[in-house]
This record gives structure tokens, C-alpha cells and sequence, in this order.
């Protein structure tokens, strides 16, 4: 089979594959709709997972079932689904404990063009399948459901780890398709007031669209003090969707005794991550700090369609680029190195 | 002063009393505007609360402060003001282990009309000033304000109690003004679909604007029934805003294993809530009940309000019927007690 | 091979089957030891789960695996192995959602002497051995292993549910072996008072050397009215262990606002629990009430076991009686159905 | 009256003042024991807080009530009481939302010996009398119920926030005093294996007495390593209560994806605390960090005097040195200052 690939740290390219062998318990697809992200451009340009020879890439899709293994029971050959980003090992310890993402190793959930081919090819291989597929409900849009696999699970994590409770002032740093979703998160979590930290217009006008109450463009002076000062104080809780090590800074920095920080960017490169000592209260300030790779699986597939589904999120409004065809997955990865600045998401319809 | 009293069990009058003396926490405030409470008129006629003897009614109002004690810090006189309908004693044990609401004794937070005069006053009297009273938001609708006394925050806690989480499946029983709150709560906490259980054309199509995406007649079928047919099978969370004793049999058995009822309906009558035995899992279902009075207090009141000042909420839309003076709190209540049909909730603006 | 099985309601005998297959994800294990369970009791002669013909009974076990299927990767033949009672489906929808012991619908995470045959044969069968099974530890116990199949966790799962904080009065209601093992998991989660309710003397004996404070004895009067005297007032939290559905009646009443109930007793018969409405603050008395089967799985059976090795729990003193071989789980499950005032639990060690 | 105070940075004296005033709500104490803390000696000699001119020192006493206020209703002249160290303002927003040490700014609940003279004088103010102190119970041992005031609370908010569940392994790093109570706390909270990070001999054995089942000597190599080979792998949670801004590093080091950390070290040096990216999921791994104030207040005074009348812990083992005699304040803090290799905790009994 055909798949589009990193062929070593700073080059893609086309290759030819077998394509994967179906286990017991696992299904092999072929996609119905793809999307590129952000990280798939960090882990080709940045090396950020390390080298990989001849991989492909990807991990956002939405396909259609071509083969289940015989331990299969809840799909069958030609179920239309939502595919998640990360495929967590059910039974694992970490899964038990409530950490599926982290089974097999911190972040070892994320399977797709990191430990295995992703799905940018004909066909892709998803493990324990009754676990980490969900029908593609009737009816919902291919930009949407491609978005369940990435962007709005770990837009909506960012909110879960900041514990957002009803009037909390909330800003959220970063207004990429990430963070925009971490935005709509917010809103249908009871925030008040949500600061959007971002200076991309389009970005901008979709984060009002989704809730936002006022954006902040660190272009026009500090983040911390626009915040502080258009709340009039501390803020309750904070997401962080984009930024870098030093972003945890200014978060302390803008945030109440007794807040909460949710993480969901990946840090790419550093050392550290400083949390300035004084403002922290010296250790003591219960500023709680958390960060976290998305929850994947089946049921966090299916409870986020349900949400599309009964008209409360609208992530097919984050894509700003449509193509047709599985060659255009090469143009719409560079779309995404590039970042012209009216994109936000592209999408991949094949045939 | 002149107050709109409960005489006794099943009777009302205007009375005389001498106005309320301030001590040094206190606040004295006279009446913006006012609400009835089905609470009132099941304290009056039903006597639900046990005989009370000219004891003045009424715990939703806005205010404005006449007098406050020599240790109040944040309020002056002149200042408007929103009044929580529980009002704690902050520095309770109760308080303390995070139940403020029963600071003195089971539900005891809950003072106005119960254990001292109500706001159905010319002047009414607030414990704990800088703990119970919050600022009127500039600009706020005075509807909205008095539903920050007890609606707003009622509602809302039922969904609390339930924890809805990103997705779920929720059934809300009862739409009465509380009910309508809890509905909104839901979905600005991230439930999917929203089963609203009433029967009364304007609270349906209220609950329709605040989210709820079916609404489920007891009219016209068993609503366990019914709602597992919409739902293809149990709910996730139940709020409970109405209904008696047997309405959490029925939401036990519409209830998954795993899921939890959050109850925020005054049980008046009876002497025991049935919960059914095997499909409450036999004890072991992890089906959980939990019912509580709302948390009053100023910070409650303040998160509120900040919800109708970033427009999330629309708590004016449940008032039906405005009525004008002090007087008019008289027919207020009877329209309370005689429901018409398309009463949900009326306001007396005091000029 | 041979089992000591249910042959009908009321009826026990051995029986001849054809050993249990294995699957991919399974093993089969010879049990090392045993133990029935009241449960077990309960199955035949009340029929509390309904009708079950030639069904091997037993859910309690130590084990050595005899045969893994393709996909086990960490269990091996030869391995000693400790089995949880309940083996989840660790993929399902209710694994993912935090309700593992519900999978495949409420209660079905227990498989053994229920939806299967059970432990009481020359071998059984494990679904998702990685996922069910954990290792037996270096120089652990016979007693003490058997016990991490139900006891233990089950104990430990009532102070869960009721969710016990640093210095909370605690009352246990019932001091069974899983009463016993509630009373243990209290004293070390940081209860202050532990009232244990019971009337046996070797277990009141053992729940005052596993921590209980006072032994309330139900023959000596009204335990309400003994638990409020004791405390000087209600009780933080309430452990249900034993007892029946009026049991819950006794516990709201003892009970503060703002306390929490959890239940690990398995309600047998009669149509409702009752909930006092008045005690239970007229729904409103945040007094919340929560009941569940125990988690099962590997992570549990592994942290209990880590408790056990570093002497925080002695689960072993559970064992009143011995036996020797495997025809001996008759004369042991008698004992139980009898229960002779001396027994709190029986042990059969397999050669 | 007399005080033994910080007359500035680096120097100490008795000075002579007037005696507190008594306003409403308060109580005025005559120290029956105190005990001088390490923070006393970072806030004199290390000019922790900054500057302070003659300021009474300590914070942690045992008293007797010689005024109340008028709005006072639970203590009376001669009363025994606890004293927190932490004397929040109950009605406060921040007390509201559950981080009552936060009350009137971050830490600022903090008030002796900070804000206002602290306990080691002739006497003493006590705000919110009622909501701050507590009966000492009949019986209790003068040392344990000094190290009620801040020892005891401090450590066990390492465990809670910590969030320490049964079977967990944990590390606690540092024995001091508080970082003892740090291990007794988690052995009460259900840990399995502790692994007590310090260096002393007497606080080794003590630790072990209080439930580790490891000493790990930093001197004796890296304590990551040392902690990662003692437990085959990551811990499960983790308290610290000793060390700098660089302990972070090494705890993120040993946790857990999915693991958390909570932190009772106050921190007074450097801009940063710094959390090693990579080791920390990039941002990912959950590895959640939280640390905070003790909760101060009556009602934790309450529950933890409970434990040791309950006989869970044995806070007075901390005790190594006992003087008599205000007086002795000054040669007990010279003491804490010099630490000598045998002192845990002195304590000085007023007659």
C-alpha cells in the first residue's frame, strides 16, 4: 500500500508498504477523511519524538472498517468511524489507574506515527478496535468528526485538567485549533469571563464565536497585565493550549491562590519549565499545576460526538482549508508547516 | 415597619414590627425587588416547615443597604446589593468542613423566613454582611438579580450535585423555575442531550431555549419509559428539581450503573424515599444519590452573577409576571399559590 | 473435570465438566487455595441471583496457571497467581468510564459462580489474565492471598465510597469478614472513632485489633441511639457492611449533614431501601449516599497486596478455620451456610 | 506585657508592649506551651518575610482563654485551648471557595508572628475565636497538642494534597518535623511502602516508628536513583516536605505518569522552581504538582486532636527537648537555629 511518510528528520516522502496485519483484536481501516496536525510537523521538522525511517504519518482520520479481527464484536467490515488520536492497552495498569493514555509508558497511549504507522496511507491498523473505534454517527459532518480525534479531546482536557466550575474567569493561552477548542471547552463548562491569548484574526473571530469574552494579543503589550487588568484581579483558572516553557510564568503569574492550570500544549524543546517561587507562594500558594496528553478511546469519541450531534460545539468551523484525495495529504501537511495566516485546520476528503 | 407575614399555618397578613436591629457583622437593607417562592407558599399552607407566628415572608430579593454594623468592611450605606436566600454563619464548623449551608444545624443556613424575618419588608436584616450580600452588577437586570437569590443557585447546584461531565446523557425532572435553571446548568456544563420532564407549554418551550433537546410529558406516557426509548437506554446524571418521594424510583431505574442523581427538590411529605432494590444494583450499583441545599453566601452570588453578565444565562426569562410596590408582594405570592398556566415566575419591583 | 457445583436452588454436588477452554487473552488456573464466600451461600440456597444449574461455585482463590492463551504476555505457565473476584472486560464503555466491575452491564465485572463456572474445580478460568491476574508475592500468605480476591477489596471499597478524611468518626455497621476488613481500611485511612456494630465475640475481638474504637452490640439496644451517645452527636461517615435495607434508615439517622454512606453489602431481598425523608434533610441534607461492587482487576489485587507485605493490613487473621485438599470446599462451604458462633472465615489449601 | 520578638532582620530581644485588644470577635490567650518552629528562625534570620521591627514571635502554642469578646459564644475566660497557627477570616471569598489560608491575599491566613505579634508573649489575640480555636481534650499530652498548631496539619496536607491512596508507594522527601507527620500521615492514609528521604539519626528512627518502611539517605547517593531501584520503578505519589527549589526536579524524576506531588516545603530562596520537561511528559504526563498552606481553623483542630486521642499518631515523639518557663522561648529558639544533631522539636511548658 501507499502511505505518506517521514523518511528521516526533516524529509516526507510517498512509500510503499505491506499494509498491516490485522490481530484478534484490532481492525484495519482505510480512511474516509484526514487531517494533519501540528505535531506531525514537529515531528518531522523538529525531530520531536526522535528519528523515525520511513514511518507515516499522521493521526487524525476518519475511516471506514476493511477488516476486524476475530475477537472483534461491536464492528464490522464497511462501519463508517471515528478514529482517536490515541489508542490506549485496555487492560493495562496505567489504564486501570484511570491513565489509559499513558499505558505501556508516559504517553506510550499515542500509537499513530509515533510507535506505529499513522494514518496518512490506504489503510491503517487500530488496536483493540471495540476499545478505540466509534461509529461515525448519521449525518455529522467529516470536518467535525475528524476533529474528534485530536483537536477537541485534547482542547476539552485542557478544561478538565483546569477544573473550570460555574463563573470561574478563565484564560486560555493559545488560540490555535487546539486552543480554540480548549475556548468552547471552557464556555460549555460554565466559565464567566474567558481571556483568549492570540493575535491571528481568524483565530480571534472564531474564539468570540465559541465563547470567548475578550481576546488578548500579547503583540500589544504583556499578557499578564492586559489580564490582570481587564479582569480586575487574579483570574480562577487558566488553560494552556499553545506558548512554551516560559508560558507557565505568566501563568502563575495571572492566576488566583487556590486556581488551577490545565496544560494540554506539548512542550517541544528546554530544559525546564519555571514556575516562578514567589508567585507560586513559595510552594504554598495551592496553585495547582497539571498537564496532560488527551484521553483517547472509544467512549471519549463517543460522548464528544455527542456534544456535535446535539448542536452544543461546532468543530467543523475550524477548518479553513478543504482538500479531495489521498495525495492531497502531502500539500495540506506543508499547509501546516507554512501557516499561512487564514488557516486554522485543512481537511483531507478521500474520494 | 410594615411586612408581609405568615399569622399562622394557612394564613397571611400584613403586619407591623419594629425593624430589625443591626449588630456588628450585620447589614439592615429595604427591598429593590422581590420574588415569591413556591417555598413560601409550602411554608404558609402546608406548614412545611412546622407553625411560624407572624413571622414576616420572602428570601429572593435585590436590596440596597440602609445601615451596616461597626465590622462590616465591603458594604456602605447606599450600596445595592444581591441577597443570598441562604446566608451561613461563615465560621461554623459546618462551614468549615465545606457544608456552610448547615452552619447550625441540618439546613439551618437557610434563615430568612425560617428562623427569622424574610424580606417581604419594608426593612430586612442580613447576617454576615460582607459574607452574604454581593454588589449589584452595574447594568443587571433586576430579574436576573433575584434569581441569584435562590433559582439560579438551586438549579444550578442539582447539576453540580449530579456531576454532569463533557457528554453526558441527562434527564431533568421537573421544569419549574428551578428545573428551567437546572436545564440551563446542564448545558453550560457540558451535557449532550437534555431530557426535560414537565408538562406545561411555557416551561417546555423555556426549557427548549435553555438547552434541553427533548421534552418528555409524564402526560403522555410512564417517563422511564419514555426517556430509555429516546436515550436508547440509561441516562447518565438525573437532576431532580420536582416530582416527590417516588420520583427517585424512577430515576434509579433509568439511571446507569455508574451515574449519580443530584437532588435539589424540597421533599415535603412522607416518610420514607423508596429506592428500588435490585435496580439500585442491590446496593452495588454505583448508582449515587446525593441531595443538598444550595451554598448561599457572597462568593456563590458573585459567580452567578458574572454567568448573566457574560451573558451564559438568561435568569430574567423565567419571569412571567412583574408586578409594582411593596404591596403587590400579596398577589404575588397568591399567583404563586394558585399557578396559572402561564405562570413560572413573578418579580415585584419595589419603585 | 471435577467441581463442587450449584446443581439447582437449594442444591450442592459435585459434578464431572470438560475443563475450560482458553482463549487468546485467557488463562487456566489450578487453584492453591480457597475460600467460599457468603455469597456463595446466598447463590445456592436463597437463590439470590436467580437459577443456576451445574454452575462450579466459588470466586475466592489463589492460583497456579496451567495454560495461557496467545495474546497473555505476562503470566506464564508455572506462575502463582493471586485472582480477583471480579474480571472485568477492560476495553468496555463502563472499563473506560471508571466502572469496570459494571462491564458488560451492572454487576457483570463478576463472572466467576455467576455468568461462569467458578473457582471450586480442579480449574478455572480467567478472562484477560494480564488484566485480572497479579502476581502472588514472595513469602505472602495462603490466608492473606485469598482474602485480596473479594474481602479485602470489598472492605476496603465501603471506606472508599464513603470517602473517610483525616479524624472522621466513622461508623461500620456489620463486622462479618468484610465488615472486618471495612474496620481496617478506616483505621488506615485516617479515621479517628470507629464504632463497629456487631455481636460476635471473635469479631469484635479482631475489629478492635484492626482498629475499631468501640464495639456497639445491636443486642444491647437501639445502635442509633448507642452511636449518638458514643460520638456525642453524628457521625462523620458510615461504612455499611451488613444488615439489611432498613439498615439505611439507622445510618441517615446517625448520620450529619454533609456525611456520606457507602455500602458494600449486598442487598438480598425486599422491594425498596428506605431513606428517612426527615433525617435525610427533606432531600436536602447533603447526606450522600453511595453503594458499590467491589474494583476489581490487577491494579487492585496488586496495591492491596503491597498493603499486606508492608504489614499495614492482616488479612490472614480473617482465618478461623482450615481445611486440607479440594474435596474439602464442601464441608468449608457448609460451615459458612452454618455458621457456628466461632467461624469468621474458612481457608482450603489444595495440597 | 513581655514578648520575646524580632526587633529586625538577624535580631532578637524581649521587648515590652501593651496587650492585645480585644475586639468582638476575639479572644485574648495566656500561652500554656509553645514551641518555636523553623519558621521563626527563616523569618529572623533569613528575613524571610522581610523586615519586621519588634514583632512578637511563634506560632504555635497551647493557651488559655483570659477575654472573649462579645460576639464570642463557645469559649469562656479559662478555657484550654488549641491554637492554629493558621487564624483565617471565615467569611472571606477565598475561605468561601475552600482555601480559607488564603483569606485577605495568598498565605495571609498566616497571621501570627507575620501580620501581628505572635505567641511567645505574656499573651496573645486570637481573631474569629470561635472559628479558630479549639478545646484542648482532656488528657492530652502538652507536646502533642503544640504540635497541633502547625506540625500535625502541615504535614498531613502533604498527604492530602499528595491525594495518597491505598497500596500507593510514596516518597517523603524530608524528616524534619513536619516531614515526619508527612509519613505518619501517609501510612494512616493507606500507603504500602514509604521511602523517608533524610540524613538524621533520630529522625530516621522515628520516621520508621511513624510507618516508612525505607530510610533513603541522601548521603549515601542520589536519592532518585536510590527510590527508583528500593521500588522497582516510578512511585506512585509524593510529599515534600524538606529540600529547595531543585527537589522538584528530583521528584518529577521518580513519579509516575499519572502520579502527584504535593509539596509542604515552604520555599524561601531563588526566581524558580524548576520541573525538568522531559521527565515531565513534555507538559503530558500528569504528573501533577500541587502545594500549599496548611488549612488552619477549628475544625482541623478538632479532627487532628481526634487522631491522637484516637490514638492513630503520636505527635509528642516529636518532642526532644523540653524547657519551662516563658522565658525559655529564647535558649528553645537558639535551639531550633543551631539544630543540634539529637533535636527534632523542642517544646517550652509556661508553668
Amino acid at each position: 500500500m501507499k502511505g505518506f511518510a517521514m523518511l528521516k528528520i526533516g524529509e516526507t516522502g510517498w512509500i510503499t508498504k505491506d499494509a498491516p496485519a490485522c490481530g484478534p483484536l484490532d481492525a484495519i481501516c482505510k480512511p474516509i477523511a484526514l487531517a494533519p496536525c501540528t505535531s506531525d510537523v514537529h515531528t518531522v521538522w523538529a525531530g520531536a519524538i526522535g528519528d523515525r525511517h520511513n514511518m507515516i504519518l499522521g493521526h487524525e482520520a476518519v475511516g471506514e472498517v476493511v477488516e476486524v479481527g476475530s475477537l472483534v464484536r461491536d464492528f464490522k467490515v464497511g462501519d463508517k468511524v471515528l478514529v482517536s488520536a490515541i489508542t490506549p492497552d485496555w487492560g493495562s495498569l496505567a489504564a486501570q489507574e484511570g491513565y489509559a493514555m499513558h499505558s505501556g509508558g508516559m504517553l506510550s497511549g499515542w500509537k499513530f506515527s509515533n510507535f506505529k504507522d499513522g494514518v496518512f496511507g490506504e489503510f491503517f491498523h487500530v488496536n483493540e478496535a471495540d476499545a478505540n473505534l466509534a461509529y461515525l454517527p448519521e449525518g455529522m459532518d467529516l470536518g467535525a468528526a475528524c476533529m474528534i480525534s485530536d483537536m477537541v479531546p485534547t482542547g476539552f482536557h485542557g478544561a478538565e485538567l483546569a477544573d473550570i466550575q460555574y463563573g470561574d474567569n478563565v484564560a486560555v493561552i493559545g488560540i490555535g485549533p487546539v486552543g480554540l477548542m480548549s475556548v468552547a471547552a471552557a464556555a460549555i463548562r460554565g466559565a464567566a469571563n474567558i481571556y483568549a491569548v492570540g493575535s491571528r484574526k481568524n483565530c480571534a473571530d472564531l474564539a468570540l464565536e465559541y465563547g470567548a469574552t475578550r481576546i488578548v494579543n500579547y503583540r500589544e503589550g504583556d499578557i499578564v497585565e492586559q489580564i490582570l487588568d481587564l479582569n480586575h484581579g487574579f483570574v480562577d483558572k487558566i488553560i494552556i493550549a499553545g506558548g512554551d516553557n516560559d508560558t507557565f510564568d505568566q501563568a502563575i503569574r495571572m492566576l488566583k491562590a487556590g486556581g488551577k492550570i490545565g496544560n494540554v500544549n506539548y512542550l517541544g524543546e528546554g530544559d525546564y519549565v519555571k514556575i516562578p517561587r514567589g508567585d507560586w507562594g513559595c510552594g504554598m500558594g495551592h496553585k495547582q499545576i497539571a498537564g496532560g496528553l488527551m484521553p483517547g478511546g472509544r467512549l471519549r469519541s463517543e460522548k464528544l460526538a455527542r456534544l456535535v450531534m446535539a448542536n452544543r460545539i461546532h468543530p467543523e468551523k475550524l477548518i479553513t482549508h478543504k482538500f479531495q484525495g489521498l495525495e492531497s495529504v502531502e500539500p495540506a501537511l506543508m499547509l501546516m508547516k507554512d501557516k499561512p495566516r487564514d488557516l486554522i485546520k485543512p481537511l483531507v476528503v478521500i474520494d
